[in-house]
């Protein structure tokens, strides 16, 4: 199907993609990963729960880690505007039979809770919790030296049908992948705050959570969390990288987590706030698409993520396939 | 003054800065200049003009560098979010018994004229030209390597009145600096795109433009310049830096074009897209606001300045003093 | 066989590696791609030759590209230090019953023509013509903005015994791999000039140059390159990397010639100079000796490699088997 | 005078400069800043006594912090190449009167203390205790990630004189200032390790010591010690930078250890190692020799350094003056 147009007068107005909770099970092993060797702020924690900010980020958490007994997503966050965007949105996600709760999360305000029609759950809010800046407290800098959340990145059994519905609610596509064979959209970038994306849907056994990821000013930020992870243990948890897309032009690294969710650094990007810029097209079958150096991608970068607490996932029915190393 | 809460709901709908025309009085000079040595791609060129853009724009051009007899700035240029928006703002701009013109102007669809109540000339507009991307063209990068205007800062005779008008229409305050003594604000940060700023003022002869700005990834980039600079015969034409700004955290290069034209090399930034942003407050006599290093600026930074075609300038009331290099 | 005691007393005193000659089959491609794509600077060029040299030599060339019916390996050019040295180099090759020739060269004094026990050819200077530098005129930079030629790289049929070899002309091992099964050395880099190595051999069908590699200063270098490359036609050509070896700690990058003759790029490297440093032992069979971050290189970087005009290859006896991406 | 012919056969063999010995009046503020913000590796401490290496060194020490009651530098420290080198140094320190003493120093083997001409406190040695390398531990990697010792930087109130002197024991000149109208030499820049310098010598009130450096990869270390410090509480131990120097190329920061010794964070560099390599000449009235850029360098950095123990200062007969920022 075609990349439809973008819906310039949403039903209520997302700011930005906010924070993920990742369900993990060892919240000591998360912890080594995501404060010492990524570099992310402890905001708060406990033994059940430890809530990580980014370096440039006032709101009160990017990531929540959550002590569980399986390894999943339990939500997607996002801010919305103005206090109404949210009783907008209640109606809008009701008006589609989604379900619709509004959910007590500390450190933040009103907030509601629904799920996607696949069944990602989603989160709501306009107030969170706003911490002093830390931008400049250059001390406090290690690991990759992450200065914000960038962007989701979910599988989907259904691109375009993801597409059309992240359409309605305002996301803009920047970016696609197109199937030539059958039409069909394999991959879409989707954005919000005026970059590349937000959220972004790729083909395959979905919904499933493929990767968070955060943004990191020069590819030397990349390169030296390489040469941190592989001298301290974590060779293992390098999965693919460090390259450059030709989707998004950005340089990447993917990393994974004790538990196995991805993770990616993502540095370069580009303003994409004009609301007549035009989605940039790409061919499946372009090698360059992946990595415009022309690596191939590992298979488990293909096949492997996080599933969504509460969400079943199901296969695709596009079967094309992308180029995977050998 | 204090600092007036944001305006979320503006009368129109400012998507970002968009362009400046530049009189300058020798085109060929001032074409190596920005060109062969910033690096920035003809898009049109005549014995008259030349239009610009920076190697990630889509726009049809940044820059219009003019050949006139005098060096002054012809226009600030910015893009609103739809056709109505255009409407809008001539209504606005009439409410003010501020002039309304429409204007026809290469490459751009409708265009509204006007001058803000101090006399800088502003042009809005929805449609431009579009062109293909060339940010991948990686063969066309040259000079400082420039990704995109980012912003413009002026000089202004009233601080607090400027940083009033423009919030009423819809800038939000990031950053400002306040002079203790006399309560009232001596500069302002002000953005619509979702960084620090699409427009600041600074306290002094106004109204003038101080600088033009363009976003680079990396501080290699400003030293690349530099040594292309110095070694090229333009070693006058740089007049500060590199240093970090406090105010902005930015890593930074001012350099001026053959007829003094300001520019600044621009690098960090940070995401402002949240609604409820508390801007970060410097006192006037914070020797890091200007450079987080402490280094002070030269004279010429803090009185030279491009005036703007048809706006008589005026000096400031406010007196106050900021750290000046010996 | 354990790595030899360094010869610090050797008949003769080579400064450095100092140039190679390449034949190639296009002389106008190989121009396009070391000129145009790589960045060295043309010094003399007619036809049949083109003299090259990197940013910051004086020597008159580090390449010298040949036009000619088959792509091979002309010499290899080593500089000595002083005038005596140069009938000591004689008289030691002579003793050990190689080829000695004087030759004129161009842009050479006295030039000395020999080979190696395998059949490598070589030369060695002391003079050749001095240029002014240029490692200031940035204006010239450009491609990956080579700053100088760093080390040669060949496979050896018998590590140990090319290690015996030119450990006997002074060259001192910093780093080497060993089979641990047999015993044997399968890589070692040797220095002369105070750096990892100005050669090293790897164990495979011998003799044959695996690459010569130039240094620059930062891993930005390389990516530029591999954007540069992979936008104009060239990515073909990128064979492996970017990444740090283990070994060396060296950030690289692999590229091949229109021909196939490899270059890497080669950022990093560590002062060697003590004459008491202690060699680094690798074992053949850590992942991390290749590439610290844990990727394989391809089959045809173990595999392909440059002949020697006028030498006969032969297998290695020694048959362990690095790691080698599937 | 001209500058002499280096001296390719000195009676001595030195191998690089090795260490220097700072006597700090508080021991625990100068750890502060060589270990935390510098990013220095402490080998062994006691209450009295520092020992810090760099990241790549395997040498036990390049500095000894030693507490004192005055600030003052107690030796500089010279690696020589094998044994029979000491007792030819012996000789010829003793050959021109000057001071012969054989001193049991920690960690060291042999050690030859003397002084140079005009009182430079002066230690040659061959074995220093030899330590596992650390340049892949890449978790230890902090401050401004220095990778090695470079160079010293003396005041001399002669400077031909001094350049003489080292030239006889090996030193060789890459690049000098010239005083065109009294012809003398204001400063020379001499090597024995292969990169522009060992040693340097600026005219002044001498012998002091101006500053040591540390080598790092990067422009980019260097504005991540500039972020640090001015956020630690350092911003006032920044002197000058960073820029770029004409004479090296070297991208350069000065700062200041609590006790005032200033120490250089030095980039770029470049191979030196040819014997017939031509001194590049700078004039005393060129502004980009300090800088290439041509901002100026503050008085302090004209005036200031570090006194040696035991040696007497006077005045430089050479009244020529630099170029000082107002």
């Amino acid at each position: 199907m075609p990349i439809p147009a973008p819906n310039l007068y949403p039903p209520f107005n997302i700011v930005r993609l906010s924070h993920v909770e990742y369900m993990v099970t060892d919240l000591a092993a998360s912890r080594a990963f995501y404060v010492d060797t990524l570099g992310l702020q402890v905001t708060q924690e406990d033994d059940q729960r430890i809530y990580l900010r980014a370096m440039e980020e006032r709101g009160h958490h990017c990531i929540v880690l959550v002590q569980a007994d399986k390894a999943e997503v339990g939500v997607l966050g996002f801010k919305l505007f103005d206090d109404p965007d949210l009783d907008k949105a209640a109606e809008f996600f009701a008006s589609r039979d989604l379900p619709v709760e509004w959910v007590d999360r500390p450190h933040m305000g009103r907030c509601l809770r629904t799920r996607d029609p696949w069944g990602i759950p989603l989160e709501f809010y306009v107030k969170m919790d706003r911490l002093e800046p830390i931008h400049q407290k250059y001390k406090l800098y290690n690991g990759v030296k992450p200065l914000r959340i960038d962007h989701f990145n979910m599988f989907s059994a259904d691109v375009d049908a993801s597409v059309a519905f992240y359409n309605d609610i305002g996301f803009r596509v920047t970016e696609y992948t197109a199937d030539d064979e059958s039409g069909k959209t394999w991959a879409a970038w989707m954005h919000r705050k005026g970059g590349v994306h937000d959220v972004a849907f790729t083909n395959g056994l979905g919904p499933r959570l493929h990767h968070t990821a955060f943004w990191v000013p020069t590819p030397l930020n990349i390169i030296d969390l390489l040469d941190l992870m592989s001298t301290t243990g974590y060779i293992d948890n390098i999965e693919r990288g460090p390259g450059r897309h030709g989707i998004s032009n950005a340089f990447f690294l993917y990393v994974r987590d004790p538990d196995g969710h991805r993770i990616e650094i993502y540095c370069s990007d580009y303003q994409t706030c004009d609301p007549d810029l035009e989605p940039i097209k790409w061919s499946l079958t372009d090698p360059q698409r992946q990595t415009l150096w022309g690596a191939a991608a590992p298979r488990s970068w293909f096949e492997e993520g996080s599933t969504f607490a509460g969400a079943e996932t199901k296969p695709s029915a596009l079967t094309a396939q992308p180029i995977i190393a050998p």
